[in-house]
């Protein structure tokens, strides 16, 4: 298997993939074809098949899938059996659903620290997570050496942010704010904008 | 112009064009350059000029683009002048969020209701938008004549409500669960999974 080769839209199906084989696993199922599981995710069989042969043969024709195969492929890929430490910058109304929203306690990734100028929360534990003031960014990221962190700051101050976090040493930031962040191009911002997101969505039902 | 002709694409880059330039059309600036604009929402300039090339010859060469042009013309794609009525069902953390979170107060979108299950809820009245009990979907949708939901319940209940916003005329879904939805082909669902979200960030980082 050569990784380099997995095109973008792949990769973006692999934890699809993962967390659903996952359950089907969890309920005892062995095996699995690539209609049943497209039933299941909707997401077409000939793009699974597409898929799964960036990976090598997999499937057996009558059989299907096997589960267990399939997933332990994953986690490899995944680096699920990692754990992959993650920071949250901003602790607003967002920034607190985020912390208790339970993703983060699925698989091996968690928000381990979080940070906020309010001094009076920091001190405070939010959904099991410390939060810090933003003062101690540079000696916290560092000391727990943070490469990923969620950004869900005021829009105004997002830049700023962004920069201190760069100058820290974080790669990747998952950027919840409007704000279009300016980053070296060794880092990855992932931009996750909710008003868009919306306004998309209006916009196709409007023209469809 | 032929609004057929526009790629989806682009499409999803007019709610950030429209909102930039407001921006800068509220802060004086009569005209932008692709290059000026490209450095400012980082999106490359050629992209830009073929995503305006879509709406007409709008740029002049040496001058560039009229800003109050522009938006006007992107405030009728956009459909900006409507006010277009949306509902959130799920008022959990994430859903607690999103009510107080500020890009409904901005452009004409606006949450109008909320519903749960927790009587406790019910009545209140978050981020201005009134709380209403799940028993009351039906008769409240078709009061307000809401075509669009953002969808924050847990998982397990996430496919019994859509079927119930189908059956009462929704058409577009900003689905916030982890599950994939079962939906008629008229309708959209735009699904914003945080876990796959973070989790491809920290793939890519790893892989990259």
């Amino acid at each position: 298997m050569n990784e380099e080769r997995i095109p973008r839209a792949t990769a973006k199906r692999l934890p699809l993939y993962y967390r659903h084989l996952n359950l089907l696993y969890n309920q005892g199922k062995i095996r699995i074809s690539s209609k049943e599981l497209s039933e299941s995710i909707k997401v077409d069989s000939a793009t699974i098949r597409k898929d799964f042969s960036y990976f090598g043969e997999l499937g057996r024709k009558g059989y299907g899938y096997d589960i267990a195969h399939l997933l332990q492929f994953f986690r490899n890929l995944l680096d699920q059996d990692e754990v992959a430490s993650v920071a949250l910058v901003g602790v607003g109304n967002l920034g607190t659903a985020l912390l208790h929203y339970n993703f983060m306690k699925k698989g091996n990734t968690q928000i381990e620290i979080a940070f906020d100028t309010n001094r009076e929360k920091v001190g405070e534990k939010i959904g099991d997570v410390p939060v810090y003031h933003v003062d101690d960014l540079e000696k916290e990221l560092k000391r727990k050496e943070i490469k990923v962190v969620i950004l869900t700051v005021p829009a105004r101050a997002a830049q700023e942010v962004t920069s201190q976090l760069v100058e820290n040493g974080v790669e990747g930031i998952l950027n919840f704010t409007p704000s279009r962040l300016s980053v070296p191009s060794h880092v990855r911002v992932h931009h996750i904008d909710l008003s868009i997101e919306l306004q998309t969505l209006i916009y196709f039902l409007k023209h469809n």
